[in-house]
């Protein structure tokens, strides 16, 4: 059974509970509960993680290196600021899908940027919390690809 | 039965003919037939288009804005120079998802700004084909949402 | 009879009909009555055109090369991207006027921008549908002139 | 019979004196007898000024805020300088033309940016000194749309 | 008995009177008077000027130059775009407090440059009126402690 | 009665131990004790806290959601550089005033630019380690002003 | 035989007939017989077209692909704005020649910048339509060499 | 006998009383006189004026119109900021001389861009008072010059 | 016997890891041994830290406050984003030697800038591994050159 | 019988010797030898000239003031650096054309602006080392026109 | 007998016989005879000299260390190109002017920056070759000045 | 015996006797003298030379393609404005260290880009003189290496 991880930046602990404008009314635990099921779907199972810790995403990514074939990575503002993840993420020779809850495009100038995607093979913005979903979805059909 | 348009922009027509080490080797038949397929899993019927004319797409734009629940548009070149097709999209009510086959963000820089995604409710890029068939999936989701 | 161009680019075949906080209500058509009325008094005739297509602007102003004692044009988006259509005009010698309904200054930056700004003799912007009667009353005194 | 404020910046009492080639041949006393012309025609009276000392502008702004329908403004130089008269302007609530006389989008890079611009609800520039007087035929539509 | 200056650039005459989301209800008499207390309190004596003519903020800076052991300074519009009163500035030794009513860092992009920042030895903006009571306080620590 | 966290970003823990040139003498305890102070005479608590590590601010932030009526933040080297702590504080929705010891506009370019200010109600810098007190006092003045 | 396509893009159907200080004034028509004739001395055939189209020349280089051995392309005003252009002429494998008639690096900044030159394996500017037949010599060079 | 205006921007009326390190010892009276001595022995007149008042330099320079033969012009901090005062001397056809007595090159980047340099024959930086000595001894011979 | 800190930062624990193309093929043990070696040849004694935190780094640095003689500091993908780092090096008096086993300088363009350059005595980079034991040699001789 | 100089800059010396895969393979001696063929087939004399030093390239430019009737350069690395060699040009009345190997537009960004395009009749890049011969056909035609 | 050495560096040699309208008619060697003879007036010895080659300025500066109390320099295409000169001046401790015969800043943008200003006490541009004389009166007065 | 270029550029003749503030007292013979000890203790024969002459620095790079298995230099100046250095060095295929003996990075921002750092296997800045040997044991490192 694969092993996807599904790591979330800082502040994302309090989705759901600020600002639904912009991301919505579910909580993290309903998009975990989301994650886990369609992983069932396609037969993968999840590691799921939030933290504001720069160091706690940058040490998953070393530890999923060892065993995961995917990683799914809402950066949150580490998006636009951390080359120290983006370096992590360097050593990591799996397929990484970048996820944004909210379409970063339509906001301020500087959350344009983001450092992740020179290295993601997949960016996905704008789609709420269905984004962390469908980007179950693509690791699933790659890692089938690759299998193949 | 909701109706979606799913717009492709210029040199379309060659995918699956033309660098396959960027855009794969489905080709724009393929895609359509995957998205007919999705989209009936969902109740939703398709208008499907590919043109190399700037114009045709701002007229299907005009189109769509009589009949149809929302629009997914891979805008290919057209995406980082057109104004008119941005102020075609500007009309339209219902959402918008913007898709491109490669991911954008690492390739040369003036293929790092949209002007299509200021409009656009989400982006996906870097999915290869199945971008389209996530893309109709989030406006099945969205469409449904809305007649809730 | 001096004949006048009044050219109209992307997306105004909708006025009226789209956005009326930034356009108004009045149509294209009403514009075309409004144009010709004006034109009238200054004994002036009009040729009043739409088009999505920037090559169809650029054909009329080829056209206007051989007849026309001036050319109004709102270029819409095609103000800030194309060329051609300055090329176009640097092709014209009798007096151009660039006209704009919305003022554009107060818009996205990329719309501060006009092409069309450096070959118009000159700009009105923000005038509403109005621009265009200004713009033809203009025309009208620099035949004058020119003829005296 | 509503008022209407026509404020001439720095440098154009020698309207007509200098630079013909650039801003013709009419004197700023002539300006404003064509002004008073057209707002005689609408029903409106005029309270015209020039002055090269930015507080008068400001100052006449000020005055303006109690008893104007309108202001038209030709800043001059002041356009691409001055924060203050913006300000000014920001404070006065019936609607704004500026007009320059020259095609400012033709002439040193520095005067394609103004400050007002911000704050007007219509530009005209280019159209020499008849420029003023579709100012002041603008300001008589919106005053009487605006009463009705 | 120490003497500090306030002064206050262009359009602050219309304070409490213009845009009261902006800058309060307080009107610049509330002000002088908010000053004179809090100056009082302190054994300060207060020299409080407002004008829309740069000329006379240089010339009371000057004076300043000869009595005062301070100045506190809201240039409004003349922050961003005055060298004359930074030079001005520059020739004065006592300390010098700068005070903006709103935050200006929040406002357009042309408000966050403030010449005058370069010779305050403080900044404060977004305190409301009160603003200026805090900057009279911290002058008059900088003048006890100056004494000491 | 209400409570305000006093937060405080990395190397303020030398606070009073370098540099003294830019910084002072004072160190942070002796700031603790001063905010203790002015909060005690306005009828407020205070939770004053340091760190160097950016996630216990961001932590300190979300407790404050809970609980407290105002926040002061001096974000040190943070401020130009945590999109996360901006992000945090976009949760929190009483008043935030942001204090930097030293008049940062006169030193590097680099720290002109803060993301805090985008969010702050106020900002006041170059007031030395009494720019604390004072934001305190803004504090309170808009927590009565609130209750008010 | 080999084919080589010539491609002219908007406004070269006016050349020799307008601006003959910046482009001469032979007509299109004498282009095409002088590319014919330095073509037949070398073997080649010509397909010579020129449109105000940007799709037809999309078109042109599709079908080129099916049959041409190299490209001979003045994009004119496409070449600061076509990335639909640019995307045709990758999907092309044998050389590209791009060729302008003035000298661009001389003209309007906006005209220094080609989208085609990083596409291009040669490009000649500021030859006149001489440019045209050296560009052809230069293709037959490469398929006589490419055939070696 | 040729008569030319020396005209002096802000804060030089503090000439030889502030910032010696920048701007030596001298008072303003010393230049004058210095200059007039230097005038007499080419049988020219001055006109030697000092003003903090924008307006008052463009008066001058206007006033200059009717009778100078040429104009040195130390524009001081209005050097970066006043296109009014370009445009004033824009409309004076005999020589300019730029004179400062620093050499704004060593100083802050804002000092760098002059408005008047564009207009002005000659620029003169860096010779301290003696700057205007030459000033009108370049004035003498192009005087002289013209008159032969 | 003379104290340095040898300071790792993110993702260096991957050190001979991964990436051996860029990075080498030693681990981090590896260049720890190396740098004891040469620094018991100098008479040094090391403290030899990585983190992935920044505030690990940070309080390394203030902990060499008390007790060290130099650093010798690889902030890896810290060196282009801590200003944190940056002003605790600046509270450091003894010498800083920053090291980059990679060339950054032939590397994305955002790896150009260093923050920690500014306060480095001096920077090495592109030396692989051994870049550690020069700087180990040159704080070597700074401190022999200090005793002296 | 017209003379022309060929000139060659910097690391020309080396040609056919490095980097092939860039220049090719033909030394310069080819090159002249191929010059010379045209050159003679049009009734031009040659003389051929390289130097790394830019004075010498600068004092071939005034020689060629005396006596030849076209310029053929490749300024090589001066292309993006030398002023001085642009002012030499400046000062040579018959007509230049600037030839590169390479695709300079294909090449670092630095590369991309040509001081010697401002100045040069034609530009020919990426022609290999054709783009002599065709450097010199082209002067041969103007020559001969300009002998008309 | 105080020694200057005046230099003068690329296409200077052609001074008086190329481009008169921008640089006059006046030969180098007329401008050494004027220098000489201003100098002898003030009891200066000169070293003139010019030279298209950079080492020789920079020998000449080296030179000039061991006997010179100062240099005029016109460094011509230098000026806006030459490290290695702007270094040479740095060793040097006397005054240094720095003189240009046309205006620069009426030229080309690239010609608006002078390396050479940052170290010269005084920079003239656009006084003609005048400017050489007047920069020597310069020297005069600061060598008898420093002598006093 | 392997061979080592060692080459300085402009004004490094006066090391010792300049600046020593920001270069040191040590003359450039006292670094050969250096470099030799340092060379012989690894089997390495050195070349040392300087010039103020780019082009003998060119030749020295060309004429080190025969013979020499590294070059160490420190460009000076020409680091900032050489791109005739850098193709000489991209001509050369055995490993280049680039040397600076000031910490480049702390100077003006025109030196903080290198042309040659491009090229450049490893970079050296601010170790003083004794950067010199450091790469010298580099390339013996590198050297010996490549024998293995």
């Amino acid at each position: 059974m694969s092993l996807v991880y599904v790591l979330n930046g800082p502040n994302l602990n309090l989705l759901g509970k600020r600002q639904p404008e912009i991301y919505g009314s579910e909580t993290l635990d309903d998009v975990e509960a989301d994650c886990r099921k369609v992983a069932a779907e396609h037969g993968i199972s999840i590691r799921f993680h939030q933290s504001n810790r720069e160091y706690e995403i940058i040490d998953w990514i070393h530890e999923a290196r060892e065993s995961a074939a995917g990683i799914v990575i809402n950066p949150a503002a580490f998006t636009h600021t951390s080359v120290a993840i983006l370096d992590a993420l360097n050593t990591f020779d799996a397929p990484i899908i970048e996820v944004h809850i909210s379409n970063i495009h339509k906001r301020e100038a500087f959350r344009h940027h983001s450092y992740v995607s020179g290295v993601a093979s997949g960016v996905i913005a704008g789609f709420g919390t269905q984004g962390y979903q469908l980007a179950i979805q693509r690791l699933a059909f790659l890692i089938k690809k690759a299998a193949a």
